[in-house]
């Protein structure tokens, strides 16, 4: 494989989101020639749209995603949804990322958690296709189902977006999937208008924790650059988001070393 | 569903490996009625396994499987593995369960470690079949891929069955299938032929150690009745064996107390 193109990079804001606000976290993209972000609602709403519209343009950043819709066994999941997917039409985000939820607390039945995933998300789909943004589903690791996502792998996404038509996809993110047995296949299945993101970092060993012990790209076991070729042979073109939720590494360094870090990772291991 | 019947459950001995040995173990058993047991090899090669026999037989018990050949990415796997079939056979073991290895050190090549394990396995299948014991693949979850497993669903390991013939099957274990949202059709797909046995424990809420954090029967968020319904529906009449490896309660408490507490659970909660 030859290098990724550098311009490729994108930054998930959670890769810095103990050091940096929505704004700093752009500048510091600027300041190390990264072409991507994608922030989080939450640094969003400390923000208010309007200005980080104007921040993210400022620096000259293309919003690959928006992070989060999706949890549709919460409660207000309806109107959550709504305002993510008005928050992503504003923001030009070239989708709006699905972490679809986990169990409703005190129950075991999986398969009515992943009835209810789908019927949320052909609720909301008519908005999204109106607004104009992709929804991507992202399949999380099956060590998260119980409390994140009930959709587990990316058959089972295609299987939903299969069901949906149109204006609807999947996240591709390399932590969540690499071990999956029909990694490759599935993603020849989504093929180019499927595939709406790809997410990446590594699986170290050992993994110390289930949600916030992710790794920097080349410092695990997960072969990035065969996975780029999937998602390429698929007709991937698209941004290459660097997602690195590390509660005991990267969110305790300085964030221009994490984005330099990234920046030089990107280049030479993905 | 009926409860299970109580002379079903078996004890998998990591479930008090840190207070009992196997002569402890096995006593404990049959202080409590529990008709089943299911040996590590480290605990056999302490006690020797002719002594092993005799405990086990003086208890009364049915030994449900023996864990654990496996390991092929490893150097010495051939010998390892005709002697764990060898001790199976010795021990009347209703199976010999494998854990089948992640990647080898220094190695992101998860394809060319599925192919290794494959292959293992053709190898040592003759053997297998002339001593008259039974394989078992248990696909283990895939947050111990890299580590331990890199046969991560049922799927994947029933598609090597396929390809082998006889002889050769799956341990279904809840803890490592529970989240698979193609799990009644695979254990149906397997068979009566094909599960050899069947693993109880419980995925906690939450999960703070990807290895040695699984929960007591109950405790958790699996649909335990739900799955004895598809492995009994598929013809699995054998044993309940309760597998529970917890260094941060379980392996903390007096054996008595825990397996008094598991014959509770499996009437109550399975």
């Amino acid at each position: 494989m030859s290098p990724p193109h550098p311009e490729l990079l994108s930054i998930n804001t959670a890769t810095v989101k103990e050091q940096c606000n929505l704004r700093q976290a752009a500048e510091g993209c600027r300041r190390h020639n990264i072409r991507g972000i994608s922030p989080w609602r939450d640094q969003l709403a400390a923000m208010g749209v309007k200005e980080a519209v104007r921040a993210i343009k400022a620096n000259g950043l293309t919003v690959t995603g928006l992070c989060r819709g999706g949890f549709f066994t919460a409660k207000d999941w309806k109107d959550d949804n709504r305002r993510a997917i008005e928050e992503a039409h504003e923001l030009g985000a070239r989708c709006l990322v699905l972490v679809v939820g986990g169990l409703p607390a005190g129950s075991k039945d999986l398969a009515g958690a992943r009835n209810q995933v789908k019927d949320g998300i052909a609720a909301i789909l008519p908005e999204a296709r109106k607004a104009g943004v992709p929804l991507a589903i992202e399949p999380l690791h099956p060590m998260q189902a119980a409390e994140r996502a009930c959709i587990n792998t990316l058959e089972h996404a295609l299987d939903i977006c299969d069901a949906l038509g149109d204006g609807i996809g999947v996240a591709v993110d390399v932590y969540h999937v690499w071990w999956d047995p029909k990694l490759a296949e599935q993603i020849a299945r989504a093929g180019k208008d499927r595939v709406l993101a790809y997410h990446i970092c590594d699986w170290l060993v050992p993994t110390r924790d289930l949600l916030n012990d992710r790794g920097m790209m080349g410092d695990g076991v997960v072969d990035l650059p065969k996975i780029r070729g999937m998602v390429e042979r698929a007709g991937y073109a698209g941004f290459h988001e660097a997602e690195i939720f590390s509660k005991l590494d990267w969110w305790q360094r300085d964030p221009d070393e994490v984005l330099s870090i990234c920046k030089d990772r990107h280049a030479r291991t993905t």
